[in-house]
């Protein structure tokens, strides 16, 4: 009647998938603002741990093993189960195969703790006592609060004033994991000095607020949620796991989806399956944005900062432009000017492709799936439903029996204001 | 390293368990208030379907057969998963060994959804066009509108005045599946209009007014969450799936827990298991409620209102006193002055047992399995936790490997304000 492929906690990928040793290109390097070289490791140094910037360089190891301590932390809530939408096809009269694989059964809601339990572990054993963060809508700061308090690490996050506001819930639970969450701009620091009480803030604030802070102690480091070649590595195992449950029902994959925000839930959907499509093998890729975000429908691929203060190295990829202020959308997860330089060069290199929803299609994708599938989307993951329902109908068109796979990356359960 | 119990959909029990079939004692029929007589069916029908009346009065059949369209509707979410709290057990460092059944991935967040979409099924079947219901925090509320929503049939929910104001989520999730939501009391009913304008409210006025717009229509039933036979035949198939995964692992439970309320999920969890004891078996049941709500622990066994107006006919239980009106406590799902008349009787036969947990130790209780386990527990479920961890506790000084199972009844996401 419906499939659900789950995998036993043995049969889980044991290892992280390292796409950069498979391309057959490289990427360009991060730059210093301050001389346009590439970046030299030692600023790098002070602001992320040893561990961490070698998987961010490493281009040469095709796997990752992954530590015992964190294999423990994922079997909280991994592997990760892949679903066939059965009411979605019957609803659609598609000919094609939908499956998703859900991510929104981890503790904090979101595929985010993948990765934070990696950055929190390896921090951790380079004796770092603090982290700092920024969080939008609040999925990052909630699992990087989680991965702390498992670790034995502080977290400390600077959340946008108005999302602070907004989103009560997502502040109590970082509490509860025992993140300490300051609404940004704040008076802690001189970037947040800046602005008038109460001003609404942005990310590009808070990321200033929290780099300032770990620049100006011994002790602490920054952790980011997307964007940089460890964050995707470490979310592969999302893919690996896809890899895993295919096999076990003997189909290869026609169209793999993923929404795109800053990219590391689309990475680490699709990278395992580069290889497939290097190899000859014919499937596609598509990143789904909002159409009110469009970096990579819309944006200029060139070197251009992380945030908007400039304080980070300059990245390949994508952009808006870092002054670009995306209009107040609800899929707050996706409000990013830039893109993942491994995303970008995939995209520049025509290994993958791109498509922007609106917002009203997206939404309609979200109630339509709540209904029929009884799993309520977060308004980001929406847009790799809408997706997945633009290549059925496609599959429909053309009467094919295509396997289309996306990944719903988390639960909308704190957003709900925004389906009414 | 962490034991994940799933079963697929094909080895879902099919049947439900009438455990009316094996009791070796016959329940007190259900009295009509004007006559002191049992209840004519006449009267009942006016407010029931026939289908469910039958299951609420079938004290032959040992096993009800689940109708396709609702097995259709289970694979949404069932089989759910049978987890072993690994992480709690190595806390606690028992010998005991603990596991949960996980009720908290269904569409909206409990196991209310269980006898929402049977109820929603029998009264489309039997031409029923609108239901009425009364919800307390939400969960039957949400869960009646999203199986209303799978089966045509139109759901109108009154609901307590404060939690309305307090829970806009709740509200959200019942509007996404089109429930319609009117915070009471209400100016729609007579009972409604009693009270001044912005009364807060309270389950029985809610019931009151919910009742009135049946007993005035034709085409319209009443649907109850919790408390009645039928309720707690649906809600077996927690009971049924626990006893397949715990074969699987060829263990024997000593010791099953769950959250007492109205009595639904606990009777779903234990009336399986209920034929073992019969015949001999050690294995203890315990219903956990809070303190603040005594109904099992501190209530007199007697026929009582299921409701506080003296709409509903007199049910045989274990009861505060209609008019009783427990304080103001996080737990609102087992804000209830009665108890099912199934799990009354057992207890009044020392089938089970009863215990009651503080605020405080209940909170404890969900903190720390939220932090270890991944998994925010509802304030009511975390009534079962609190129990589970006592038994795991005894079993530690006792120094004996016990297998305690505890049904976790739903999610807290919307209840989190409760925690901070």
């Amino acid at each position: 009647m419906r499939e659900f492929v789950n995998l036993k906690f043995e049969e889980m990928p044991k290892v992280w998938y390292n796409v950069l040793s498979d391309l057959p290109f490289k990427l360009d390097p991060p730059l210093d603002p301050e001389t346009n070289n590439p970046m030299s490791p030692e600023k790098l140094l002070k602001v992320f741990p040893a561990p961490l910037l070698e998987q961010e360089v490493n281009d040469v190891d095709r796997f990752i093993e992954i530590p015992q301590e964190i294999l423990r932390e994922y079997a909280v809530y991994r592997p990760t189960p892949l679903i066939r939408a059965n009411f979605l096809e019957e609803y659609l009269q598609t000919p094609a195969k939908i499956y998703y694989k859900y991510e929104g059964q981890s503790p904090t809601g979101s595929h985010k703790t993948n990765t934070a339990l990696a950055q929190a572990y390896y921090n951790k054993i380079s004796g770092v006592k603090k982290l700092y963060t920024e969080t939008g809508a609040g999925q990052w700061g909630s699992a990087l609060s989680y991965a702390g308090l498992k670790f034995g690490i502080d977290v400390n996050i600077y959340m946008v004033r108005v999302s602070f506001n907004q989103k009560p819930a997502r502040k109590s639970i970082m509490n509860l994991f025992n993140g300490k969450v300051t609404p940004s701009p704040s008076k802690n620091t001189k970037s947040g000095r800046k602005y008038e009480e109460n001003h609404p803030g942005s990310l590009g604030i808070a990321i200033s607020e929290a780099m300032e802070e770990v620049l100006q102690s011994n002790d602490s480091k920054y952790a980011l949620g997307s964007v940089l070649n460890h964050v995707l590595l470490h979310q592969t195992i999302i893919g690996l796991e896809i890899k895993k449950q295919l096999e076990k029902l003997n189909i290869q994959p026609d169209v793999i989806i993923g929404c795109h925000g800053g990219g590391s839930n689309f990475g680490g959907t699709i990278l395992p399956f580069i290889p497939d499509k290097l190899s000859g093998k014919n499937i596609r890729f598509i990143a789904c944005e909002p159409e009110s975000c469009p970096t990579l429908t819309k944006g200029e691929y060139r070197y251009d900062f992380g945030d908007t203060a400039g304080f980070t190295p300059l990245l390949k990829m994508y952009t808006l432009g870092k002054d670009f202020v995306p209009p107040s959308i609800h899929a707050g997860g996706l409000r990013y000017h830039g893109a993942a330089p491994i995303i970008s060069a995939l995209l520049n290199h025509n290994l993958i492709e791109a498509k922007a929803f609106s917002q009203e299609e997206t939404f309609k994708a979200a109630r339509l799936f709540s209904k029929l599938e009884g799993i309520i989307p977060a308004p980001e993951s929406s847009h790799a439903i809408a997706g997945a329902i633009k290549e059925a109908l496609n599959a429909k068109k053309e009467n094919k029996e295509k396997i289309i796979v996306f990944t719903l990356s988390g639960h909308g359960l704190f957003d709900l204001n925004a389906y009414i």
